[in-house]
């Protein structure tokens, strides 16, 4: 990619991602056509990265403690349209178009579906499609 | 406030968190009219707490080590109207009316106005007011 003119020309973009103790950053996915806030993960470089080269979000999973491609069992990728970052560099914004419309292992729209309500998580969405019947099970190797 | 039939009914909705290893979520805020996505903080218990009693969002500031009622120099007080919990119970969402319309240290609206164009973080969003001019100084003690 061109280096010309801009806010910081001479700094490979992923440097000025100030990474925390663990090498994360928080990202924000967020549906591009209706505002709505889908899900928060975590990247590291690679996985930006690749974000960004490849046009579909790549997150880094704690859990896993490996790249997690998303979408790559259900088949619901998040194409990305824009990638943004905040005014610390520290956190990221990605505006994506989710595919099937569920971005939540719950077989949710969002992750966000538990309101506070009167001092009570209240779970406020409904389930569009049962996960039992969203994830293909992964082929055994050989 | 009533423990009456939902959710988590036997747990302090508190409780029903995933705090981290330092005691702190993420907490994004979201602009409940336009569902532009604002900023991103963090929250400790204290800090929850005391936004779902008072109405307005009140953050833990990592860099300073205390409590951040934001908005509390600036007057750009965020009023809460929904907090939401993610299926992980490890990040927060707030909906929220920006007063000011400025959520942005930088005087912008939103935090996330650079944007990933060609390789290259690019500034998108304009300064509203000027930053010098919404910070009130602090009186000094006696």
């Amino acid at each position: 990619m061109s280096k010309s003119s801009s806010t910081i020309p001479s700094v490979d973009w992923l440097d000025a991602v100030r990474w925390d103790s663990n090498g994360l950053v928080p990202a924000i996915a967020q549906d591009a056509a209706t505002g709505d806030i889908l899900m928060m993960a975590w990247m590291n470089r690679e996985s930006l990265q690749l974000t960004a080269d490849e046009g579909v979000a790549v997150y880094w999973s704690r859990s896993r403690g490996k790249l997690w491609r998303k979408g790559e069992t259900s088949g619901h990728t998040q194409r990305v349209q824009e990638i943004r970052l905040d005014c610390d560099a520290d956190v990221i914004l990605l505006k994506i178009e989710q595919l099937g419309g569920i971005a939540c292992h719950t077989g949710r729209r969002s992750c966000f579906f538990n309101r506070l309500d009167n001092g009570q998580w209240v779970v406020t969405d409904a389930v569009i499609k049962d996960p039992n019947t969203i994830y293909r099970p992964v082929k055994s190797q050989g």
